[in-house]
């Protein structure tokens, strides 16, 4: 099915997709051939990206599973529907530019590698972990067999001098320890030469929202090679698709290097959530406003990067790096746990749930109350719903008993939850809720006329403001109205 | 004995300095009378910036113990020697004034607290742990004793209406729970009111070195009162010190808030040191540069802030300020304990030990090499010693075996070791080392011709910068000589 239309779709009965590959190809016999594995969040605009190359013309093709939860977006994409909604208006013009050109294609057909001057990494590599089920989290699972698999059939199918350059996060040390062993092996069953082969280590910095495309186009790029020539060819290779004059390229010492850098600029974030997380839980225990507390801090230059609390830590990055970067230090290489990286996305994980601990004790029969979270996704204005901490707010609400309303201006289909998000705020505020919860910074929830008016002319109402989208002129106004009561940032 | 000077110092015999007192005030009958409580590295700088007040004149008197460790302070302040050496020259300056003004006498009589219309307190707070003895620290003590013995000398002797304003580093929750009641009960003894007496907290941000006078006068402040009229007291007198047209006032809304923020952007800084020392271990495993990794992340503004290891860390705050914060959770209020603030120190104070085992490594026969410290402070340009981690470092090389050799400009005296440092460098690289270690990062040893040609003289030697005091051309000068070996930042 695809989610954004709701069409039943059936999966392709044939395993090759040689004819449109072919047709494909023979309009565009003397470009070079880039196909990035992935059509995911990075995957697909990285394809747009490439088919909109700022110094060459490409022809792309993207490749991805023709299972159920990929087939649509290959189907879509070559039917004229770019399949990420954002609010980056780019990303539609980039995505017509190679509909206009005819430089874009979408394949489930693993033969597409075997055209490539280019192949460029972007598939998931996930950790398992229980916060979801909202358990101890003592344990997380990193399993690298998908990976794996999809890197063997790269080998199965690639150029003996194709440039392959991974740009998923993964385990500092996999390119070296995991991909680099797959490749060779696969090309020495195929009696082809290992020495010819490039190795590029680039990772994205991609931010689903409005910024989307220039997250890629214009901004810094950090590279490597697992040797001289294949970080050179890295270099040449990125420079066509980035602007490097305003966004110098920094190239690190090997793979491990910018594997590394990658995961700890992540742990780093999340390490400085969970910080403040804690001292939250203490500055409530003394009664004392953390806002205030953090804004006098901010004054110092050095302390400029203190942040600031929230419902929780969503994303597919902060939610998992860290532990990627702990279990590679253990498992790939010999030393101990990164303790403090681990702590981090274990506190941050929990947030969630504190959130809801925090509305239950100021809510009586919360059990009883309709509820409406306004945003489910786990970042403002982006569609993105993975590991969102709404989710686990959620269903904390809805273990509670609580009858629970929902609205998402980016999220018409809330995949992880299999649920409609509706589209539409004044419906959704005519629900008569008892409790409001501002659940996602979204820019449509800050300064709305229509939104304050609504809530004011409501019966009495909490109204759990927990990112700060509401100003303190806005919340002044509401606490003259006795029936508004107000939480969270409203504190300020 | 005043470690100065090497002069030996009798106690006093009586308990009373009345007389010094009588005729110290006699000269200024109409002045203020500001107290200041401990003549340590805070206090004792802070009685000569209220000396030297921008829209007032205070009569001072500085009060600390008649003991061996700090009655050579008092009578050294009386004798016209500030007991405190330091690269800012605002502090001879400053102390010249006060001698000029005769406003500012020390003591050791408690009775100076009867005559205050300000009492400050600036003693310590210590935190007593293992880190010194390299053991597991799986413990620490927090033990209030010596303060709550300070407050109640306060209280035995202060006015009924003055006010009170604690600027030492403590335990959120003290100033409400420890200090007010041991305050109220001797005023209670003494039959006098308890509604009248102010009680402000406001953090200092003192930093020894260049700008220490600045750190107090021309920085940004945070304070707040145990009631709406100690606030307004404390506004009152800190806008005479403290230049609050270019650095404004903070008022937060109880003490434990502004007690609060101070252990907390202590933590912060310790929690980010201690982050990337475990990264940096992480590094070494993965035979990655991780200043280049560091340099490559902090492109990003968000990341601008991300720090970059050392040999550890040290001096009076970092060390023990997230200790105090998360005893206070614990036993001040009712929470668990701040796992990730507790994690950051335990991790920084290994650092030393690591930066032994690393030296331990690259050096073959270290127990039968004469080594060379230059710095033993914890930190550039100070002449301050305290929870140095080079302590830790020097405990290592002894235990090992080497012969120890020490130079630093602004510590002729180790009071922790009880050791004279020498005070002339090119001495020092005559004892012909075989390893130098750059354990501080002093201006001194920054672009020294003097000391770059020495090292180029020298048989093969090398150099272990813990701290990057050496430039990338500085290094590629010794790395040409092949008797040069350099170690640490000299990878970059």
């Amino acid at each position: 099915m695809n989610p954004l239309t709701d069409e039943k779709i059936s999966l392709p009965t044939s395993n090759s997709d040689q004819e449109n590959i072919d047709l494909f190809l023979a309009k565009h016999e003397n470009k070079k051939v880039v196909v990035v594995q992935g059509l995911g969040f990075v995957g697909a605009v990285m394809s747009i990206v490439c088919a909109n190359a700022l110094t060459e013309e490409y022809a792309v093709i993207g490749v991805d599973l023709a299972n159920e939860q990929n087939y649509w977006k290959i189907k879509s994409i070559n039917e004229g529907h770019f399949p990420i909604i954002a609010q980056d208006p780019k990303i539609q013009e980039f995505y017509n530019n190679s509909r206009a050109k005819e430089n874009f294609l979408a394949t489930y057909d693993p033969m597409a590698y075997s055209y490539a001057d280019v192949i460029i990494v972007d598939i998931n590599l996930d950790v398992a972990k229980d916060s979801n089920k909202m358990n101890d989290l003592n344990g997380y699972k990193v399993d690298l067999n998908a990976f794996k698999k999809a890197m063997t059939s790269i080998g199965q199918h690639c150029q003996e001098d194709v440039l392959l350059l991974v740009e998923t996060t993964v385990p500092p040390g996999t390119c070296q320890k995991v991909v680099k062993p797959i490749i060779e092996e696969e090309l020495t069953k195929r009696n082809l030469s290992i020495e010819k082969i490039k190795m590029g280590h680039s990772y994205e910095r991609v931010m689903p929202g409005p910024q989307y495309i220039d997250s890629i186009q214009n901004f810094y790029r950090v590279y490597s090679g697992i040797d001289e020539k294949s970080a050179d060819a890295t270099e040449v290779f990125l420079r066509t698709i980035i602007s490097t004059e305003n966004y110098p390229l920094t190239r690190l010492g090997n793979t491990n290097a910018t594997e590394m850098a990658k995961v700890l600029e992540n742990s780093y974030r999340a390490m400085n959530i969970a910080f403040i997380v804690e001292w939250t839980r203490f500055a409530e225990e003394a009664g004392v406003n953390i806002y205030e507390v953090v804004k006098a801090i901010r004054m110092r230059p050095t302390h400029k990067n203190i942040m600031l609390p929230g419902i929780g830590v969503g994303g597919y990055c902060l939610t998992k790096d860290p532990l990627l970067a702990s279990w590679a230090k253990q498992n790939l290489f010999s030393g101990d746990e990164l303790q403090q990286s681990e702590i981090g996305v274990k506190i941050n994980d929990k947030m969630p749930v504190y959130a809801f601990e925090f509305l239950k004790k100021n809510v009586v029969g919360l059990n009883k109350k309709k509820v409406l979270l306004l945003g489910v996704s786990y970042r403002q204005d982006v569609g993105d719903t993975r590991y969102t901490p709404v989710e686990i707010f959620y269903n904390c609400l809805e273990r509670e008993g609580s009858q629970i309303y929902l609205h998402d201006p980016h999220v018409p289909f809330w995949e992880e939850k299999n649920i409609k998000v509706p589209q539409d705020l004044l419906t959704q505020l005519d629900t008569e809720p008892d409790v409001i919860v501002i659940s996602t910074g979204h820019s449509l929830y800050k300064k709305n006329e229509v939104l304050i008016n609504k809530i004011m002319e409501m019966k009495p109402i909490l109204i759990y403001d927990t990112i700060g989208v509401f100003s303190p002129q806005e919340i002044e106004t509401f606490k003259q109205k006795h029936q508004v009561k107000i939480l969270g940032r409203g504190d300020l």
